[in-house]
């Protein structure tokens, strides 16, 4: 591809790239925008094919090491566009950009696409909606190994360029996939696997259930956790011990504190 | 205290608590600010008497339900003082201000006069910067009771706004303290209380030590991790498995995960 070099923020492709801020112009064109240079390496490594590269020298930390991802994402095809700073500051989404905005196919696939290993660990969401939680519970799924997050009901989507930030790219590396409540339900059921819900209101602990075997643990938003239904559907529910006066963690520590436990008893 | 009506933000009064962003005016007046309803109601509720509040009506989501706090506030001996809308975005810290903002006595004691009970459990923070993080810490320290945390050569003060507002307020319920790290090693010395350090440069799983008796869980940076001063100092040293690619959990979800495992052994 030809080297597009833009000084104007009101450059077409510049714009083109700041509308993309829009959750449904997003879902429109199929893509997510990946914004700083860690979350884009770890993509790439993850095998996403960037479309299109804005990249902008005077912003990087370290010009030299880090315009080799440029050269690594052209040669995979995308177009990359030199971007003068003023222009580039107009379509980052981060504070302290850092010289890369990457225009990616969206991160995600259908429920029915997804692979799953035999006796997987998954992680279902319903309706979380802060990217800094989101992002939370992706990296706690990398880094535990969890098969697949699946959001039900999702207020946020993957490709929400927050998201992608948060979960410092693991939305690539993790399997995820968005349905409504109902279709998550289902292809659980047709998949075999439990759910154990996490809510305050039951007395079993979430060191007192099995969670060996093909298991999703189910976490809900921090004010108003899992709906009724889900809460209905669930094979055994848990919560954590809280011995405090705040009463509440953070929806992505939850999440991690009943994975981990998860994974201490699938490995022990 | 009589009622005070400000609607010029140069009111010296709110240029006063405007000054308190700053790091070292805080700590000069031994003050900490309290940005939001819901922190001031947690902080009041742990016993915290506030010195001066401003309000705002027309911020609050439910001025009949919430200006009960701003009486309760004044009952307490604080002056309270009644702001315009325009007056009051100027000294709030967070975006999307709900109109309380109060400011309170430092948090934190100084390490000696830390009460603890027999066999404490307590977490020990080196050099974490990001309230996030800090805040997620003392949430996660409050829900699972633990006796104290500490910090250890801290880059970010207890009374930081961002601190105190990710806490939810729990570093009014946490007792916290700060101090270098030479002195916290000689404080867990003199307690004896053990060092279980967190870092990923080891083989030991979190899983395979014991949490019993008085213990300290210590974590670093997500960036640096601890210093080799305090792993050398520890008496075990624990990684969290990790399966991915993105090989990092945030520090608050870190911490949550090794504690929940403290918890879980010392009620087992």
């Amino acid at each position: 591809m030809a080297e597009l070099n833009v000084t104007s923020p009101a450059n077409p492709r510049l714009k083109a790239v700041a509308a993309l801020r829009r959750r449904r112009t997003r879902e429109e064109e199929g893509v997510t925008v990946v914004d700083g240079y860690e979350e884009l390496r770890l993509a790439v490594g993850a095998g996403v094919v960037p479309r299109t590269l804005l990249y902008c020298p005077e912003l990087m930390l370290d010009p030299d090491e880090q315009l080799a991802l440029v050269d690594e994402v052209r040669a995979l095809g995308a177009t990359t566009i030199r971007c003068a700073r003023s222009a580039f500051e107009k379509v980052a989404y981060r504070e302290g950009p850092d010289g890369f905005v990457a225009v990616v196919p969206a991160a995600g696939v259908a429920l029915s696409h997804l692979v799953l290993p035999p006796d997987p660990l998954v992680v279902v969401v319903e309706a979380l909606e802060k990217p800094g939680n989101l992002g939370s519970v992706l990296r706690t799924a990398d880094a535990a190994g969890v098969a697949a997050v699946v959001a039900a009901d999702p207020a946020t989507d993957w490709g929400n360029p927050n998201v992608v930030r948060a979960s410092k790219g693991a939305v690539f590396s993790v399997p995820v996939a968005a349905a409504s409540l109902a279709e998550v339900r289902e292809w659980l059921h047709v998949n075999d696997i439990r759910i154990v819900a996490t809510t305050p209101h039951t007395d079993v602990l979430h060191t007192a259930v099995d969670y060996r075997g093909a298991v999703a643990i189910a976490v809900g938003t921090e004010k108003t956790g899992l709906t009724d239904e889900l809460l209905a559907a669930a094979d055994a529910r848990v919560r954590i011990p809280m011995a405090g006066q705040v009463n509440s963690l953070n929806a992505g520590v939850s999440a991690a504190v009943v994975v981990y436990e998860a994974v201490r008893q699938r490995s022990s």
